[in-house]
């Protein structure tokens, strides 16, 4: 099996796997688990804030951030396909009490128009705009890359308007790669960020959340009544932690795997690549075939790869650090098998 | 001062105002307002529900209903100019905890395909779908009626998915009226209504939710959370059961009324009139004269109409039972008059 | 029949429904209602705060001073027998989403030593405490007063650390009464009151929350989205007016007319008053008859006098404006007779 | 250091680091990590429950089963010193916005009058009761075990009442040890039931909440909202499994070491023992020597011997797997020595 549903299913690598054996640990809760310590530390660094929090999961740390930022009765912007409205269950609603306005946009990018005209005045029926929200990359278009310029000019825009921006960074290596620019220099604009160590970077569990230390104090408390007040958590910090220190160039054959795949399958007959491929997404449109997500994804999985349906005639396909150039052709050949079989 | 700001501004008539005087009452929390009893009674039957539950707001009925419908975590799929969106302080999110999925809409009808497509299926990433929601007349597009047809279709889709559909009716009667068809045909497709009967109908204040009795039974202490639980509300209820007893055929007028202005409108230099003007608002659009809503707005108050912004260059105007047919003639000279302030 | 159910059914007086007939009125929320404006004003003088907003009812009042004061995941401290606790729906936990740490109290008195150790200190496991509550007059110990320098030393701990005061003084103007010290002498300590105009004052609909400016005006938006908004508010304003402009000594009578009522109850056989009469309720105990609190409603009921059922064997009974001395009289021999047919 | 804070401090076994650094791994948010899968079946079994929930901590297990068996605005009955009520940041009210009504109790065991008192009728006033929850052993009181005859009729009265039943066993497994009563038969008369991996047992991180199928289903998603879906969690769950695979019998130690080191502080001139010590906890009384909580902790850290302040003169020790007996006399030592400096 060829697993391209995600760059979440990639597994520790055996470094990781001794990095965890060995793991130094204290009482996390205490603040005493020095992986914890010197991760967090690295974070901050590579996020260029003040301050990180290790987190269990990109949910976690998204929810920390809204739930610290804001409080009930008040609005995010963001757009209408971002992951935190579409994937995580509806929790900003839920447990931070606060309404969601979403903004149509262009692979993430939302107007500046648009997003300053949704800003609300002060007016008795209004809530209070409480923050502006960003992903990077963008899941839902295909892993599109927000143009270093764009984020800052929200970032400008939201600092004139006194509303924090929060960064959904969950896949930000991906972008720092593909930009050629550091997570730093992503994050500059934004009050805070989260990404994830889990996905490309391939730890097995766990995403930062960074920002100044006033606030990571107060996400602190709210990480603890999601239960995310971990205790030997350094047997998690530590394979995170040789991820950030080995560096994460080797994403970048992520997303030459998936220029690859994506140019393949656009040659076939009746299957389109819908996104431009800039990362390790691609979206396979199968309409021209006339058969939907759900076919397709079912008849790869018999030919051996795996991938999920993201829309009625869409499919998404992610590289990631467990696949190989190798793969790659083998996948390449599967789906052609897949057309073979379905158009036969 | 002709005051076109909204339906809303309405004053009690003087048979109102006796009415109030001379209420029957009780203490209604025990249920014993003889006066709100029968409110409650007649509302029902004109909704065509079972029971009827006395608010003292539209937000409060829609807030109630919201409450009672769902649980925390769940998202209602709504058009992205609802009211209940742009105009309640983000209430549904703040108490209720559920997450709105807006659509864009035609004059506040959804297309039926985005619905259907917008419900949720089962999946650990997803909130569960617990309410359809549809606004009759639609206010955001300047009091458009929704077809019979329409929330026909919408209520049997809703059926079907086994989520409840809620109408906010706060203008359920210029619908009626405008249509040509009973507020219970109006309502049949739907779990719940809430209508006002301070606006047209020129109550002081007031609404209603309409419902099966179960339901408004649950509606009823989530009302006495809202702090709606009143005294002897009879006082309130009674005028508001003269305008229901007495008919509402004078809201035609209304309708007259905003035809004859915006046709008016239509004919000025650079002004134009965006809506259909299907019942008793007008949306007139200033872009043409190079000059704002608000400066708009502040000249017309000087020439005697008083109006509101509702949008950069958008000014709404709303005919009600105050207003008779010399005031829009009046209207309309201030209205020319301040075209020549303005453009002099 | 004899009411002596609650205060809260009291009828308005033929003054005050001509008031309300003849009540100059406007849009509130747009804040053009004279009369609210008027009440406001003189309310926010008698309590001796900045602002005042004009609310539905106590509950809304209560619940908008929880929802300004608080942010979900922080902690009210107020005695375990509070109003808000027990009779508000659990509001304060579903709208707000605080956490209610109860104390025990003796007549709603919470040692000073309980309420400082309730204080949470700074901990990753500790919600904040962000606010402290009192009852004056507590209703669930028959309305006692709390001594004017509790609650000054409530205050000042309150003030100490940096913990603002509300005071429910749903029934403030009997412990004004009771206690020969005026309303803002009482509230003088707290940030913030709530008091009812539809209890011992008469007003058939409305309460007040008074505080500073500043939190008036971010209390008017979560009013608004309680569905308190209301339009031609002015018909319940004017009512209320008149209940604050005349002054409310005739509460002077409802408390003797408790007085004479406990004696007469404490010297019938098998029946005893558990509270000490300080203003106008009498729990009457049951439990040497043998018989519930349920049996005794019923029987009293039978006999012509309405009282409630307030444990398994108390029964509560409330003096008030609509009931004289005569009817006192009658009540103290309808009791005799339902004594004698349970006895019997 | 002696480090006697909590159980919460033991490090992972070299086997558990090993079971780590070999686990099979699959992607759990797929259901496709077998580790995990094999340990939720095997912590089923061990609850005598239909399926169980891997989450990452005691807080996220009692929050996902208050989230999952309750809706806003109802009411949970406790004891008032309840870990969820004092140390979990107040979450039950700031995600599912349910109220907590506490009761006093003896060591954890609240009257069953009160209890069943506590239960709320029908009225429009009241929250609906939604839960009733116990805690063993438990914390508060020094780790006291509940009578399994008490937990039966506790409930046999949430049965009868229709109201679920929650255990928060974060130490059931010191319960189990010291009642000599298997986890299934403590567990029987609950509808859920949550336990720690992470504290007597030894595994770094983790925690189970067991129920029937479609409960566990639903918590499932709640799990997700709290940011507790994990990716590769096999790495947390296969020394875990290992814990419970192993068997622990160990535990019969720590009560042990504890009892003697309770007696040799009895016997120590100033120092008493609050609590009778029936499992792994000492409540070490203070007050005789005049000197507070914090003061002796402070010292007693100095000597080498690691306690948390429990009230403002109790300290905490706790026994767990990583404290020898030979630590248990070196420690009693310790705090001689405390006791000499302190007193000298």
């Amino acid at each position: 099996m060829i697993d391209l549903r995600s760059d979440t299913v990639t597994r520790p690598t055996r470094e990781m796997r001794e990095a965890m054996a060995a793991a130094e640990v204290g009482d996390d809760v205490y603040g005493e688990d020095p992986s914890v310590n010197e991760l967090e530390e690295r974070a901050a660094a590579l996020a260029g804030k003040e301050a990180a929090l290790f987190v269990t999961s990109g949910t976690q740390g998204n929810q920390a951030a809204v739930l610290t930022h804001m409080r009930q009765g008040e609005e995010i912007i963001m757009d209408d396909r971002a992951h935190v409205f579409l994937y995580e269950g509806g929790a900003t609603a839920a447990f931070a009490g606060v309404q969601s306005r979403t903004l149509s946009s262009e692979k993430g990018q939302m107007l500046l128009s648009d997003l300053s005209g949704a800003i609300r005045s002060q007016d008795v029926h209004f809530p209070d705009t409480g923050l502006i929200w960003l992903e990077n990359t963008h899941n839902k278009s295909g892993g599109s890359v927000l143009p270093p310029d764009y984020v800052k000019e929200v970032g400008l825009l939201a600092e004139r308007a006194g509303i924090p921006l929060h960064i959904d960074g969950a896949r930000i290596f991906n972008a720092s790669i593909a930009a050629g620019v550091p997570v730093a220099e992503l994050a500059r604009h934004a009050s805070t960020i989260q990404f994830c160590l889990s996905k490309g970077l391939g730890a097995p569990v766990g995403s930062i959340l960074a920002g100044d230390r006033s606030f990571i104090e107060r996400a602190r408390k709210w990480r603890k009544r999601l239960g995310g007040g971990l205790r030997q958590a350094g047997v998690l910090a530590a394979p995170a932690l040789l991820a950030l220190k080995n560096g994460f160039d080797f994403i970048a054959d992520d997303h030459e795997h998936a220029g690859i795949l994506a140019e393949a399958i656009s040659s076939m007959e009746g299957l389109n690549v819908m996104n431009q491929v800039e990362t390790n997404m691609i979206l396979m449109d199968t309409f021209e075939t006339g058969l939907t997500s759900e076919d397709w994804v079912a008849e790869m999985k018999r030919q051996g790869v795996l991938a999920v349906p993201f829309g009625p005639f869409t499919v998404r396909l992610t590289t990631h650090r467990d696949i190989s150039r190798t793969e790659i052709s083998q996948a390449i050949e599967r789906i052609m098998k897949s057309l073979q079989q379905l158009k036969g």
